[in-house]
């Protein structure tokens, strides 16, 4: 399984200058001031570059939320029960849930992924069920899940890409739904970047003080009793991850290898996309970082991925929420593209 | 006419607190964690509290593209000819514009208004003839117009104003188009604020060096031969406004009177917005900030005006396509307050 995870990255070839120069070619043309679109225009560069087509369209949009429970709420890290994985998963089918008040926004379909919720959910239409287990271990006291389970939820991620690649979608967005994990999130970063974990610990859904340091403490006793090895990934992701993490690392992996621009969420998904870009750099081009949310250890997250957030908008809902608002501007930028006229088209003159 | 303008400035009332706190309690039923939707929460609360319903559609979205001529262009400020501004506007009419792809994208009309243009325009579908002269006299001379000018450009906004709510619009946004444009924006900064040009003056459409130091000569000169009273708002905008300016400020005041929100677009507008507020400090209010624009005065005309700006996307090219994008952004945060399930009718556990 680890070889064909390892075929499956090195198929991911880097994408490709000359799209990007082509693609600002085309922008300059356009009946506008140069440069004058800002990062608009650096959306639609990659864009292009990614898909390799200079009038690409952006129509089908798929948003995977990967729903996942953790040991380590165990330990009082979360401010909510671990009962509102299952329940906001019923939430997300029944659509009552902000990721789908804004995916129906922007014309993105939600899928739901149960990678490992501690419920037996009956399948239903938007739901795909690929429990890997009933939630992590408890990270505090020893690893979340083997590496063999990690590897398997990766592989989820991956079925999801190829079921996207088949849906012939043109964007994909990672989602998350888990209590406590911006836990085993935080405790990712500060193994991937040897900062604090107090550093790079923050509220998640709105902790106390008290709550807060419970969790610092928790992250370092975590770091402590398993030593994930920074220079492997995998054994990151398998020691102080968690399922939905591995999830949407896999999800991003396969959308780099087909060639569809990935939209990353906020601080979980993020985590997720750390993994992803450690195991292969040339991953950082699929990425589109959709926004800078409140945890503080997030700008650290997306200076690791080497993208700059599209939105700031004091978000830290997760769910995909912060994917499905980028997604609308990600498609306004190609929509520049393909439908402004140029300034020989208009009659317009150039600067002097 | 001025007794008129007074009139219309004070029937806006501020906007009341009892809708905020109203909009936040139905926020806080929300499946999320509390404020777990940041900058979109305070979104929703200012649209309930402008439109005094708890339950508002944004349906109907109209952006007035204001579009003047600028005689301190003869002082060599822009890196555009003059000629831009009627072609532009052709272009905005034949829908080839980024102001058309970015309003289309998000469900806008884009309403064009000869408010000053130095060119002769045929009645066409989609162009609101309301010249009020062949453009502005140079700055850097004289005042750009009398204040009888000022006044009936002014009236032309509350004009578009008035039309809006005919149209029963329920969102509206400004745009500009109006070659040199920027140097009346920044004219009008320095003034009401007191700082120095050099300060608050940029590049505009791109210009260099030279250009820069020309301008911010241009701009010291202006202030300097025309005496604009920083007390007086009017007198300031007939000094050393625009046409456009005047019409997207009459624009703001005639939507503040009549409670329908406002989005300012960039540079060029946050001037008109200035102005508005200047006659009338709870306009601003009303007032939903785009973007932060790379114009460096820009986020010392929002902090004038009270907001923060909902995108950060190095855009510089007006129009209304800042206003565009973010009106996407505060129709996805009023459908966030009218369609998320509540903890209640969801079954889902609240915060320990």
């Amino acid at each position: 399984m680890e070889e064909k995870l390892k075929q499956r990255l090195s198929s991911i070839q880097p994408i490709k200058e000359e799209f990007l120069c082509r693609a600002q070619d085309r922008l300059n043309k356009l009946t506008k001031p140069l440069g004058s679109l800002g990062q608009m225009e650096e959306i639609a560069k990659r864009y292009v570059a990614i898909v390799e087509n200079l009038s690409p369209k952006v129509d089908i949009k798929i948003i995977y939320t990967f729903a996942g429970d953790h040991g380590v709420v165990a330990e009082g890290v979360s401010a909510y029960p671990k009962e509102v994985t299952p329940q906001m998963v019923y939430n997300f089918l029944r659509r009552g849930a902000g990721i789908n008040v804004l995916a129906r926004h922007v014309g993105a379909e939600v899928v739901v992924v149960d990678i490992g919720v501690d419920h037996e959910f009956q399948p239903v239409e938007g739901l795909m069920i690929r429990k890997v287990a009933r939630g992590t271990k408890n990270i505090a006291r020893g690893p979340a899940m083997s590496r063999e389970q990690a590897l398997h939820a990766l592989f989820v991620g991956l079925e999801m890409a190829d079921y996207a690649r088949e849906q012939n979608a043109n964007l994909v967005g990672t989602g998350d739904m888990g209590i406590g994990n911006t836990t085993p999130s935080s405790a990712i970063l500060a193994t991937l970047t040897g900062l604090p974990v107090s550093q790079v610990t923050h509220r998640g859904t709105g902790i106390d003080d008290a709550t807060l340091e419970q969790k610092i403490r928790t992250i370092e006793k975590a770091i402590a009793c398993n030593q994930p090895d920074p220079k492997d990934p995998l054994d990151v992701l398998a020691k102080v991850g968690g399922l939905e993490i591995a999830g949407i690392a896999g999800l991003i992996i396969g959308c780099a290898a087909h060639r569809v621009p990935v939209v990353v969420d906020g601080f979980i998904s993020t985590a997720g996309a750390m993994i992803a870009v450690s195991l292969n750099p040339e991953i950082k081009g699929y990425l589109f970082a959709s926004h800078q949310s409140v945890e503080v250890g997030h700008r650290i997250m997306w200076e690791y991925v080497g993208q700059k957030p599209i939105l700031n908008l004091s978000l830290r809902l997760g769910e995909g929420t912060g994917a499905a608002l980028a997604m609308s501007i990600i498609e306004a930028a190609v929509k520049i593209l393909n439908e402004m006229a140029t300034f020989t088209a208009a009659g317009v003159s150039q600067a002097k």
